[in-house]
């Protein structure tokens, strides 16, 4: 059973594809497309990305606390 | 000029439209609908709501810091 | 499948028990035992809450990213 | 128009001078300084600086959600 | 001993006097006067505001990660 | 006088152990053994370790606003 929006507190959990992870010595950055065209950048520490065998392609789930969104106007 | 990608360090900024608006004594939860159809959840402070005149039908930007994004395998 | 270390990119996943809930118009707050005696306390939606059908004692996992986690010296 | 208090829902932002930038592979750690001469830290992806072109003695604004801002007794 | 910059992680660690309390079912909003006037705003759990006694007068610490501090053009 | 509950708004603070440490340019990684065999990570700024004179088997706290913990389902 994936991890979805039945499982985790997190109210905003959207899956996609990575199209790009970059590494540094800690951290790895993520860019992952969401349907829609929408791509959202995650850091995940470079451990977890391993530990997941993350790679470009691979479709994942993103997961945000509605407390860390913002709102502005435009 | 809006607040988009140009000139703030987060990295996601997405526009979309507020579609519900609820609020409690300090908070207020609004979920923004965005293209293609995701539904993002915010919780916000009930006077910046109010100071920015939220509203349903409301066009804003949601803005989510990267290091507040996690990565979950399907 | 449960939520645990080899799905999520979190790097802090504990599990536990919830010893008590306590509602606001948007926010719950749960406390959950962990083994060892510590008790941890999180702040979720109470739609969350009411989504998982959250009870006192009802086993679930703690989330917590590592960038969320500070130090202080004893 | 600036980014400030009409326009996003958090809560605190302060205007500020860079005084000094630090890179790692993925992260740049920037010190601002704020009138009165408290010096704020923050952490923002390489990629947010340079896209934004941040030096030292750019002014800019700090911008912390009011939920990620704790208190401690003196 | 104080909680000050020798004993915390965090790296923004800045003193003021607490100028108002909101309290709703599980949160508090405290509005801190820092020095030079700037004003910042906290969300805590309404416990932890009773279990510190706060009050509007009291002297305290405000503690931010550098994590949680974005940066924008003006 | 500690960092304790006493002290600080944050809800979670639990006493361990340093097991490991790793830098990168910005950012230390640390592991933390809590009493009942817990390890639980943290991110904290290189430097913040470095002023801390942090080391493995010093004995730290821990601390996590209750707002950054979310809840799964087993």
């Amino acid at each position: 059973m994936p991890v979805n929006t039945m499982e985790i507190s997190a109210r905003n959990v959207f899956t996609g594809t990575v199209i790009s992870i970059q590494y540094g010595q800690i951290l790895a950055e993520l860019v992952i497309e969401l349907p829609g065209g929408l791509e959202i950048t995650s850091l995940i520490t470079k451990k977890s990305a391993e530990r997941m065998h993350l790679a470009e392609g691979r479709k994942v789930s993103t997961i945000i606390k509605a407390s860390n969104v913002m709102v502005a106007l435009d």
